[in-house]
């Protein structure tokens, strides 16, 4: 018998995980309608450039490219964003702004898999282009809080950045872009020590280190000794009073922020502000996250257009809800089995599965033509609400036999009013 | 700028075609509920070895098949049926049968695109594993007849066939399987001379095109003109037997069958009874199509099981829909934007959109910081159902401004009657 193993990083979601995905992937649905973000749906597989021309080296290394039969160089999206940004410089190039789109469906990404990251993954994506506005920001943070409040998730907190507060100190200190992205990075890993080792002016370590020792207290705290803090560094000023402006807006609608923190960095070397992740005890791994990213379309050779954009981990959701053992809402249809006494009424049987199909029940039609006795125990065993009973004298009356099988009672039923009766 | 086209033969789905596509995948995903069948997600990259075991030849040269960076033979998914047939050899061998297992997603073919066949496309995929009686076969047309339906399509019309009648009749004549996939392969491309030359038994050729003549009549007169025409050959006659019995059972549940037709052969080799496909006239390719597959299991190294799988083309039913320019049902939310008269009322103004929004409100928040006049005007322009204009004056009573830009009315609304007046 053959190994047939799903590829490794990747796997198969039974019954129950797929409707806990499909519920959270509907959620998401709705939140962008409620939202007014359009849906668009683009393709898994893109062409190699556009995918690299945003990402950064680490997601690059870890995209899985392959060539086509004809030869072009591809690879599975690894997130969304490239592809929305492909669309906004050429289909939705005149729209007007402020411009909202949405996507949903897995991604790729060739990670060393562990609990809760897997190589194929679902994200949700929402972009919001056009607005520099705080507002526009906030926007992003309030979407995510109403999908995981939706989605029926306990316990989740946000974290909110800005980049532009370490990014304008350390402009404004002289040290160049490629420096700060190291930098950066080094940080998103929590690699305190080697990201001040990549920094060779003394004064300018004393002062990011003083900046990152801001964190403690109650987020506006914070948010206000990180004002405080870089006070005369200008552009990190700006940065830090639209953090607490964010801060302001969020949490007056209810969102649960848990901390500001001064050394955010969460790794992509593209956000230019605000930047923020949603997290819930049990999981180690963030469920979703994004920020301000306004050089986007330009690298993709549109205007300068600003644009706030978040993606969430929905399979991470779909997990963190299991994990709290949430149960999803009922609203579960009616089962039923319908069973024809014998073969020649096979016909009339299948004619009452579809009446019952139209009004919305559930029917498993016994196709293994077992005996009367044993279609019934297996209903049991399955916990069907009812069994129809499809036989020659009752179908003389119009009329069939129909067992409740909650209740355990039997009773003979007009064929017409079945629907009705059964739903 | 740079050159970001899709891939060829793949797609950006935009906002009317995303949404048509997903309530083709909604009324999928409903007619399994409905069938009882379970939805399983399973992975789009799957190992070579595993789709190429069940895949005809032709299906393995237009596979996208790629090495993973841990050097795996890996491949995008070209159809579902592979990855269920692991499922059930695997996770779910110890399911009682009978078994039904649904999945919908993309899948991926290098195909020539042309209308309504693209590189990326999206299938619902329904098996029914389990049962060899004609009710299961009757099942899978009887979905497909109910999705169809579900998604308002109209004039669409079925063609059965029984791959057994041509089989039996071959193998009875010792024509052997490799010629006669041959056959059939050729049958399928309508090259019938092609087809014949590769029977070199004079009495073969004979009685196979006095078989494939039969066509023509109702559907019922086909029918019984193959039962008559194949007696004597014990396999073909229980084929056509058994074709006839399906006929009446999904005729008896109102299902449109167009044509039976004796030279019906549907390409893949590994049919072993019932075949059937979906068409509308607008459209020269099916809409779906299955049939009965009884070596499936066996296939991928489990006990023998009977089995029938039917898969829909959705992006077709899709096409299809948009060129009968069907309306989607309606049940739109109601559209509102929310402005604030001036910045320090942007918290508060943000919070009466998450009221809306809770209502199930669709609000599009004033986030580009505009003029009053110019946010009323852009509303307008994008029919938007209400206008909520915070303002300080209003806010002393909790109330707001609203317009309704249909009706062009504006009055002062209480914030908390708010949700209740534009739901």
């Amino acid at each position: 018998m053959p190994n047939f193993q799903t590829v490794r990083g990747m796997r198969d979601l039974l019954a129950e995980e797929a409707a806990i995905l499909n519920f959270v992937v509907g959620k998401a649905r709705e939140t962008a309608q409620l939202y007014g973000y359009k849906e668009v749906i683009t393709p898994v597989v893109e062409p190699y450039e556009l995918l690299s021309a945003k990402s950064g080296e680490e997601i690059r290394q870890r995209m899985f490219i392959f060539k086509d039969l004809g030869d072009r160089d591809v690879a599975l999206r690894p997130e969304f964003t490239a592809s929305i940004a492909r669309l906004a410089t050429t289909a939705l190039k005149t729209e007007p702004k402020p411009l909202r789109v949405f996507s949903v469906g897995s991604v790729y990404r060739y990670d060393e898999p562990q609990r809760g990251r897997y190589r194929e993954f679902w994200q949700s994506n929402f972009e919001l282009m056009g607005s520099s506005n705080s507002e526009a920001d906030a926007e992003a943070i309030l979407l995510t809080n109403s999908l995981m409040k939706a989605s029926g998730l306990q316990g989740y907190a946000f974290k909110i950045g800005n980049i532009g507060v370490i990014r304008g100190v350390l402009t404004q200190m002289n040290v160049d872009d490629k420096v700060q992205n190291a930098v950066l990075q080094r940080m998103d890993k929590k690699e305190y020590y080697e990201a001040f080792k990549l920094l060779d002016n003394e004064k300018c370590r004393t002062v990011l280190q003083g900046l990152l020792e801001l964190k403690g207290g109650t987020p506006f705290e914070t948010a206000e000794k990180i004002t405080e803090y870089v006070a005369g560094y200008a552009e990190a000023e700006a940065a830090a009073d639209n953090l607490l402006e964010i801060l302001q807006l969020v949490t007056a609608s209810g969102c649960p922020v848990r901390a500001v923190e001064p050394a955010f960095a969460r790794g992509l070397e593209y956000y230019t502000g605000m930047i923020f992740e949603v997290n819930v005890p049990e999981l180690d791994i963030a469920l979703g996250g994004g920020g301000r990213y306004d050089r986007l379309i330009e690298v993709f050779g549109g205007e300068p257009t600003p644009a706030v954009g978040v993606a969430h981990g929905l399979d991470r959701v779909a997990l963190a809800l299991q994990t709290q053992k949430t149960e999803l809402p009922a609203g579960r249809r009616k089962t039923a089995v319908v069973i024809p006494v014998k073969p020649e009424l096979k016909a009339e049987a299948l004619k009452i599965a579809q009446l019952l199909m139209e009004a919305g029940v559930s029917v498993e039609f016994e196709v293994m033509g077992r005996k009367m006795g044993k279609a019934l125990e297996d209903a049991d065993r399955r916990k069907v609400d009812y069994a129809v009973i499809v036989g020659e004298r009752e179908l003389k009356d119009d009329a069939v036999v129909v067992k409740d099988l909650v209740k355990r009672e039997q009773s003979t039923m007009k064929i017409a009013e079945l629907p009705e009766k059964i739903s």
